[in-house]
């Protein structure tokens, strides 16, 4: 993995490109992200009425091609820092503890569509966020079967997926600290909502990392390492940073900032997505989130600048996954704006206005809708 | 259905826009195509590799939000020119003959990213197409049941998505001539690779059109009405027609022209999906169809504009989906071009460029990648 610490392009490499041709002007977007967009699926926000994202609604961000991946013959090596080095097959992961946990997971570039340049990179709106109930087996008990060493500090998980970014050839790749990958959420994943993981989902075997950003969770599984230092990877070291400009190193990509969307009320127009709503008792709903392991406490419905609180569904067992939230309005006849805004028990509140990074990472700002009433 | 078959929005529309805002320019998309693409998912073109094609990736396109239906107490209508109305359940409908048909279906838009300038509408590359197996029973059984009049000349199928489009509110809609609605392959759908429908799919019920571009196979079925005069809905009297120019009264859209694609070889650059191939021999492998009831017989493999035929799976009994192909490519160090085209037994042959109309339909130039052999 050494080529993948470099930022800079490998010399005599075919895919090289530097860091002057990532910022695509304002409002007119590229084939390249118009391609990225077709083949990464979001969420149709209406889809967001569903607790549990239903199979093919759940979005997606695969960095390379799907890969084509036989469950039989499918081995997960555990390997590097390690006093008794594994390979276990897909029968015998399966025969370790099993846990479900219902997740949502977000991807960081959610909402890089609204930078203005853009990094070009997948333009995703508003819509890359999903939950699902995820089976398989706590991460910890191969890593205790693997018995770390004493130097062991951090573990990284390498994808069968394989290609480029900015120059470097790389399986797409990402660590964790040993002490997280020890926790009991962090899960080796074989069936989602009951079924096998799907092709596009991991298939056979993910990696889930409750309450992080997507990036965290390594689909197509191959092979674990075990470091005494930090993964140097591209998609570690390189990619998945704040970093206020080209030159600054950045600050890691963690977990999922507070965030809330609504179903767009009403019904729209087919290419301006702009809606038309009935007047009279319009019954708004949607969905709140916050990866830090503090749950979200309150939401505000904002309409025309002016917010109420609305009634959040009880946290439940299900700590990683998003709380429903609906409230009233009384729509009248007219041009109206509705903005939701989620806060956290520890007080984080998403802002009116994105903060941008360079790369688009962690926007959280509120979500803002027109709607015609008639 | 009176208004639907106006061009003009009615006046005081909210969402009127007349045809001139229909066309935005070369290279750069715009906001709308982007969402409409974050909603709209495609076929990533690994993904030909499946012969059906998994659940979650068969590509979609929704006009307007899918709505949300209780399977429980919904009810199909049959009405207008009939001697006896009916109207049936799901679990009614089940007990009707069932057949499952594996059915390839193409988006009449696809490759309209293609355009320049372009019809703002879905921006598909080449990715809008997918093959499932489809289990209903044939729309004749009811149609029988419910006996149309001696004048009936046409089915109109009516879905519960409704919205606008070009500032005309309706649900989506489509029709088939009465002697088409009555062929035994015409499906009304309940289940996709045997399991009930998907929410995105047409949940709990919907049309199945062989051989047709998509457009045909309502998703979300509430009513067909036996008409005795063509149907006026926009979808059938304004929009998916073949149009030289925005006053051409137009062509209506039906069955899928001959078409085939490959899947890519190597490994993908993530923003520009530019392909590395290690030099040797390379597998090349892809599908094709043809809609109008001829089956492909021949694909050709363009290597550097040489073209050699490849092996054309034999055609089976799915006489409704695409055909795999394969061949092998001495791939050696260098830039290459890669092509694929089908030809029918009838002689169609796919174009080496676009012949487009002003929507952007029914697209089916050769697939052009460019590679890289190293």
């Amino acid at each position: 993995m050494s080529r993948a610490s470099s930022w800079a392009p490998p010399p005599g490499n075919p895919f090289a490109g530097g860091d002057t041709r990532f910022h695509v002007d304002g409002e007119a977007f590229s084939r390249e992200e118009v391609a990225l967009a077709n083949r990464n699926a979001g969420l149709p926000l209406e889809a967001l009425r569903y607790e549990v994202t239903p199979p093919g609604l759940h979005y997606l961000l695969s960095h390379f091609d799907m890969p084509e991946v036989d469950a039989a013959s499918w081995r997960l090596a555990i390997g590097g820092c390690v006093s008794s080095a594994q390979s276990v097959s897909l029968a015998e992961l399966m025969q370790y503890p099993t846990r479900t946990l219902r997740v949502t997971l977000e991807c960081a570039g959610n909402g890089r569509a609204g930078m203005s340049p853009r990094y070009p990179s997948m333009p995703w709106i508003s819509e890359a966020v999903s939950t699902a109930e995820w089976t398989g087996t706590p991460l910890r008990h191969l890593l205790e079967r693997a018995r770390p060493t004493d130097w062991a500090s951090e573990v990284a998980f390498l994808g069968l997926d394989r290609g480029f970014d900015r120059g470097v050839e790389h399986a797409y790749g990402r660590s964790l600290k040993l002490a997280h990958a020890l926790a009991d959420e962090v899960l080796l994943v074989y069936a989602m909502n009951g079924q096998p993981l799907l092709p596009q989902h991991g298939h056979p075997c993910r990696l889930i990392v409750p309450g992080w950003y997507g990036m965290a969770s390594v689909k197509w599984l191959s092979r674990i390492d075990v470091l005494d230092k930090p993964f140097d990877g591209f998609q570690q070291a390189v990619g998945y940073h704040y970093r206020k400009n080209t030159d600054d190193p950045g600050v890691p990509v963690t977990t999922m900032r507070v965030r809330s969307l609504m179903v767009p009320p009403g019904i729209p127009d087919w290419y301006t997505r702009r809606r038309l709503v009935e007047a009279g008792a319009v019954e708004l709903r949607g969905r709140a989130w916050a990866g830090a392991g503090v749950p979200v406490e309150r939401v505000e419905v904002g309409v025309n600048g002016q917010w109420c609180e609305a009634d959040l569904a009880p946290a439940g067992v299900h700590r990683y996954a998003w709380r429903g939230w609906n409230f009233t309005w009384q729509a009248t006849p007219g041009e109206h704006t509705l903005q939701c805004r989620a806060r956290t028990a520890a007080g984080d509140v998403q802002p009116m206005e994105p903060d941008w990074n360079t790369a688009g990472m962690g926007n959280n700002a509120v979500q803002t809708l027109q709607i015609t009433v008639r």
